[in-house]
């Protein structure tokens, strides 16, 4: 296995979406806890692109291979592996790799794909799920009844906040940078969606909580929005940060921590230690994947592309006009 | 009663602590859930110097009588309190008018004073020891085995945070502006003391904590501080934001936030529904006061003066040569 030539994406150098080529590379031995998994499909996300451009290095150790998330059927496992068999169909969460034709990945931090799921929508799980699960409910709470306000309505992480928070019974507001990305994201599920290039998402939001604000926001702008966020929430609310799109430096404010009772969190999935993926991994299994199989939070795909088109899946996760995940299919997946 | 002129103690306008001056005041009737308490001892807290200067007004509806925190005993209590009778040793939170001889309080946001504790003493316990609870404790979350890093150990919540902390289990570095005050925070339990003023405690506090930071870093200090406890803090590290002294605005880089998955509280007490005190009280009996009495927890206090000496009082505190709590008395007090 050691010696195989694997079909995998990489950037051969930083730019745009013309960066990406198919190169082989071999798979390392497996480690304790690790399985070889032939992969049949991969989620797209913005930190790919990042990583492409050159802003986004993989951590120390990690493969150059691009992609943090993929579907498949294990192949091989360490012999101290219990839980998975060769032949078993798991969804997994990657620090990179996931764009080839297989992958190395950790056990714990595998899911099963349950009956009813396919592989293109199980690739589109692991990095939003995870992501959402852990920032917007086990890091700032949001419960039933109250309201979140969700940046980015449509993006990846933005279709799979509104399907989970709608699921456990929360009110959601979005914001989208069009009418028709607003219309979409009423579409899945938004109670209201704000067009933030033709209004100001702060007065309207505000308006639309009664003048309270929302209880919590999830956002991945930054720069300029940590300050109006700030100044929307509600007192005693929460605000997730997940990414800095737009920087994490600004002149700040930080008065309304205090007054409003505020708490600010904010986290990477791909910077954790394992053992931490893995404990948020069971999490996901246990609460989430009920959610998505019968409550409704379904995955939400866009589109699919061959992994050979790559380049043009990562136009499309450019050019934003999409509305859910973009997912890389190789050829092991039309067998499905 | 409503009719008794009560020598009470404000500010007659913006200003030092000249301004400040003993007038009677009449005190309103008793209303639902409210008692009438022949005041003992109140305490000095900035923010009555804040008040006191004109930037911290008193929230609508609440006398200009300054003063957050008494002891005393319970002279009147409206029909629907049960838990209290004439006659009672009480400590109150107050949202104001505790530096006068009678003060009118909410039931629900006192606690008994019990046998063994002082009426000066239990009058330094409410603002810190809540503020203390509810920040470090109940929304930083700090645990035994955990390094704190407090900033202003000698203040008055700075020592009852490092009571409190050590009590818990939890080790304890502060910062202090002198070799002085930095020898007598160690002998109130830090395990080191930094002083800010001759070295650079982002530095130094990384070298006590191998390199790793501070689980909780407890800040009153605000402006160039918001940045530095950013970087210094472990990751999943916490910040508990209680005041801005140096201003709540800063040119901030929140990247920290992210990816060392941190979070960021603040609260008042000051500002919180009544009900919301009432909870904390509760919270502050339960838990708090069996470490005050028998978890080496007592109440420092660095000195008494007479309510008619509160200039001296307030110069006191402004010196920041004091270490504990400055502490008002009534001549009801010298009945001890």
């Amino acid at each position: 296995m050691t010696d195989m030539q694997i079909p995998s994406v990489v950037a051969t150098r930083p730019g745009g979406p013309e960066v990406l080529d198919i190169v082989t590379r071999t798979l390392p031995t497996l480690k304790h806890g690790e399985m070889h998994v032939r992969v049949h499909a991969a989620g797209v996300n913005r930190p790919d692109a990042m990583q492409r451009e050159g802003a986004y290095p993989p951590p120390a150790g990690v493969t150059d291979v691009l992609g943090l998330e993929l579907s498949g059927e294990v192949m091989a496992t360490s012999p101290d592996v219990t839980r998975f068999r060769p032949g078993d169909r798991i969804m997994a969460l990657v620090a990179g790799g996931a764009y080839a034709h297989e992958a190395v990945v950790q056990a714990d931090v595998c899911l099963p794909i349950p009956d009813g799921l396919s592989m293109i929508e199980a690739a589109g799980i692991p990095e939003t799920y995870f992501t959402v699960w852990s920032n917007l409910f086990q890091r700032a709470g949001l419960t039933a009844g109250e309201t979140v306000l969700i940046h980015g309505g449509t993006s990846g992480i933005g279709v799979t906040a509104t399907l989970l928070a709608r699921a456990l019974g929360a009110r959601v507001i979005t914001t989208c940078g069009s009418d028709d990305k607003c219309r979409a994201s009423e579409r899945i599920g938004a109670s209201a969606s704000l067009n933030y290039r033709t209004g100001d998402f702060v007065a309207e939001a505000r308006a639309l909580t009664g003048g309270r604000g929302p209880e919590v926001i999830l956002d991945m702008v930054g720069g300029p929005y940590m300050q109006r966020n700030l100044d929307l929430v509600a007192e005693d609310g929460r605000i997730a940060q997940i990414a800095f799109q737009q920087g994490s430096q600004a002149q700040m404010n930080m008065g309304p921590l205090l007054f409003k009772r505020l708490t600010l969190t904010g986290s990477t999935l791909r910077a954790r230690p394992v053992a931490m993926k893995a404990v948020l991994a069971r999490a996901v299994e246990d609460q989430v994947l009920p959610l998505i199989m019968t409550g409704g939070a379904h995955p939400l795909i866009d589109s699919t592309f061959d992994l050979g088109d790559v380049r043009a899946a990562h136009a499309r996760l450019e050019a934003s006009a999409h509305a859910g995940k973009i997912i890389l299919t190789t050829p092991a997946c039309t067998k499905e």
